[in-house]
């Protein structure tokens, strides 16, 4: 079964896309823990980590440096969570890997177990504003 | 200021170690949210993950889905959580690069406001478990 992701990435989907490179993807979440709340998607299909072959997961991991830079640039350059879930029993929600890159502006609470939602003008402010701080070339 | 991290990495400092590669050592957390909870740490003593030499983190994120897959093993097969607290304003509690290998075992509820404690023996066969679920060679 093709993972909403996949369709994300396919285009099939609308998404806030932040960047892209060739094995990974990041896009706003669209129910974010707090605004800027950023996914580090896999290209491939794989649900698991470990399950990952070690130059994908490479790239991902040096995709993500650059998005989680670019979120922390966005605010002020912030602090900020890297939260893989791997697996459902670990609270993954789309079986299709992904690290959730969580903004943590100072004296400001995240709670964890509360989804906001952004307005269509919202969301696109967030994406222009860390798109802008993605470092160039 | 030398990270009690780097003290560990140097063997001035007990652990009990899973595995070490040239850029990146794992060792049991001595004050788990559940046992089997093992920190993945960059050698070099950096704080935050965008700073860390783009050749290092993808050794890490290697290295980490070795870790990473021997813990889940350890434990059934088990899912888990691969957390980064990046800065202070995140939770970060050491300022030298880690990321936390939580297992999650089905139906067992984690506190991640709680620290455990092991005994020594408890510790020490909970690293031998891990350690036997690496992948040879």
């Amino acid at each position: 079964m093709t993972s909403i992701f996949t369709k994300i990435i396919r285009g099939e989907i609308p998404c806030e896309k932040i960047h892209e490179s060739n094995h990974a993807i990041a896009f706003l979440d669209i129910a974010p823990y707090i605004f800027g709340h950023t996914l580090v998607v896999a290209k491939r299909e794989e649900a698991r980590l470990e399950n990952l072959p070690s130059e994908e997961a490479a790239a991902l991991m040096n995709f993500m440096q650059e998005i989680a830079g670019a979120v922390s640039q966005a605010y002020d350059g912030c602090d900020y969570n890297a939260f893989l879930y791997n697996g459902p029993d670990a609270g993954q929600e789309v079986p299709h890997l992904h690290f959730h890159i969580i903004p943590r502006p100072p004296g400001v609470m995240v709670n964890f177990r509360t989804r906001l939602s952004y307005t269509d003008d919202e969301r696109q402010k967030t994406g222009s504003q860390i798109r802008a701080c993605l470092k160039k070339g």
